[in-house]
């Protein structure tokens, strides 16, 4: 455990006492603030047992009870609210994308301090990405981020990744499956910023950013699709970041469509990714007969009204939404969110999607699934990286605190 | 904490300790028998605390030493395994299909005492369909269950069920789509055997079963899907039993398919269910001129070699594995259980399917999931019904022990 906590002798009862105290922190630390009803709750602890527990870590300052701010109340009087104290412990996430480095910094309160993004050639040497974060970083920090207290570092990669506390190398995920991957890279941003590494798919990052932080925000079950030069996405699972057998789940971009012959990059023909990416739909604009050299372009094209623009997003959103039904029926999310640079085209793709999601959704879930678009922007990799740290973290009780 | 331990004092010492041995309890509950150090990875607790609470529960019979059966071992001296007690507890599961009643028991030890099934009328009313289960229960219990000594009572029923802990009759799952549901059930079924309930899905709980005693047994990742007179299946993700926002998660049948326009019970058009249930495979067979008053003639027609036949199962074959590659792009299972009756046609399905995953799944993940035919048949529902109550039940931990 990372914050300061009472120095504990190491009979019986201080062991026990200690496994509560964790119990508390670690629910705070993934649910942010709560009332103490809510405490006890999800703890399971009597009143009694809790009032005592949390009064040590108040003490010591592990934990500090606020008033809650602007949060609307139904009636009565504030309920104070308990937290991990802002300034315990932080945690950073950066996102190694394809053409850019961005990253975002978070206390344990969940308050997000920060994000800084960079664009660079994709052909950028591993160091100098790494040096390039740790630049960004340093932007973040200028008084309001402690390097020194970071409690660990959430990245996302391109490419699939087995399990968030794995060095890469091992497993089945190795290989042309990773193009974008340096072997060693926990172990340089370890020894970087002296903190422990998780690391994760950045789409399926930005799925649980979406749903802690942006448009579906507590969501428990959560479908994000990424519509950018690739096509891919994440679940978000009863709360928790979906992975699958071999770390290949989410990848929405690859299910086959009617009709589909395109051939694709991942080796199979007919992917969603053939006609949704944004490569896809610029060619098939200008197959078409539109003319744009770029996504701008097209998209003020769209604002323009231009038929031949809206009826090419018309037949990709309308394939885009054929996948999300075959999805939700599968998994039944309650919210889809839908983002990467294509989502920007609003109306003349929502609309489509949302047709042939509902045209193809088992009736009965027709009006239980939320289309949105996504929240987060081209941060939300980072920002994952950051809620993974903050839910699953296995890291975080095993490394030794240090001082503050 | 239903089996027996320690007369606890209630002092603060004595209350963590229960904790611990709850602990201990409930991993031996949901994993079944465990080496020591199994235990204590799974426990996070240190050597000396585990021996003293698993020396604790052992002397008041809760958990018994053994040595481990006909488990081949890989080398060295057979390692003790602990389990819980069998004779301290017990849960029965009971399947409420469409047309017959299917009920299991297993100790807590994780033993399957036995099955049965009865089928009957669809329109059978609730309290007879009660009255069989508790009658097909008392054949099973003959010396070996004490009903007196139920834990728990996990339930299949036909349709969506959004909370296994929940009563039915409130939430969107209510009304048409629960068919065959008594909105008393789990009240009936509580005063009949005494012991708490447990309501899920059927199809979803034959899923469960599956990965935790039939064809995927242990798997972590499964996709099970059930071909009989509807199509439906389940996901076991990260070792839970998977269920989506509202319930409606496994809906593999309402999947749409390329060029299916086949009018579905859901409402919907072209769903998989059209093409591949057993009913739809039986017309298509006779549109192409075959002979079958029945799924056996059609057994035996494969069997015979008929090339109309053969033909029909191909066609099918080649719509499940399509819609199977949708699935495990977005979920990435380890394991693919193919169950109900239409699984008995056998490799002349198998092999179709195999064939259309293989071409439509990211090729990344063409050699990592395996395509299995169903271990469990027609007892799957009520013995995931037990499986459920094994891993989930926070039932067990809130109702006090009766005398055994």
């Amino acid at each position: 455990m990372l914050v300061g906590m009472h120095p504990h002798q190491d009979g019986p009862l201080a062991r026990l006492r200690r496994g509560h105290e964790d119990l508390v922190l670690d629910l705070l630390r993934k649910h942010g603030p709560l009332s103490r009803a809510e405490l006890g709750q999800h703890s399971g602890l009597s009143r009694t047992t809790l009032s005592d527990i949390v009064a040590g870590l108040i003490e010591t300052g592990a934990v500090v009870a606020t008033a809650p701010g602007a949060a609307p109340r139904r009636r009565g009087r504030p309920v104070e609210a308990l937290t991990l104290n802002p300034s315990a412990g932080q945690a950073i996430g950066i996102d190694f994308a394809r053409r850019a480095v961005h990253v975002s910094a978070v206390n344990v309160a969940h308050e997000v301090i920060g994000s800084a993004s960079e664009p660079h050639d994709p052909g950028l040497p591993w160091e100098e990405r790494i040096a390039l974060a740790e630049r960004l970083v340093g932007t973040l920090a200028d008084g309001a981020l402690r390097l020194d207290a970071l409690n660990a570092i959430g990245v996302g990669v391109v490419g699939p990744v087995e399990d968030a506390a794995a060095e890469p190398g091992s497993g089945p995920g190795t290989g042309p499956a990773r193009p974008c991957r340096s072997a060693d890279l926990p172990a340089l941003l370890r020894k970087r910023f002296d903190a422990p590494v998780l690391l994760d798919n950045n789409t399926r990052l930005a799925a649980l950013a979406e749903a802690t932080w942006g448009a579906a925000a507590g969501g428990q079950d959560v479908l994000y699709l990424r519509l950018s030069h690739g096509v891919g996405g994440g679940l978000v699972v009863a709360g928790a970041l979906h992975r699958g057998a071999y770390g290949l789940s989410g990848e929405f971009g690859h299910i086959a469509v009617e009709s589909g012959d395109g051939r694709c990059s991942c080796g199979a023909t007919g992917c969603l990714e053939t006609v949704a990416s944004v490569g896809a739909v610029l060619a098939a604009y200008r197959r078409a007969g539109g003319h744009a050299d770029g996504l701008a372009a097209l998209l003020g094209a769209l604002e323009a009204g231009d038929p031949v623009a809206l009826r090419t997003l018309e037949a990709a959103g309308t394939h885009i939404g054929t996948v999300l039904a075959a999805v939700c029926n599968a998994v039944g999310p309650g919210v889809i969110v839908l983002g990467g640079e294509l989502a920007a085209a609003g109306p003349p793709l929502f609309e489509p999607v949302e047709r042939a999601l509902r045209a193809h959704i088992m009736p009965i879930s027709r009006d239980r699934v939320d289309l949105r678009p996504a929240a987060l922007g081209e941060t939300g990799g980072a920002l994952g990286g950051i809620a993974l740290v903050l839910r699953e973290s296995p890291l975080l009780s095993q490394y030794p605190a240090r001082p503050g």
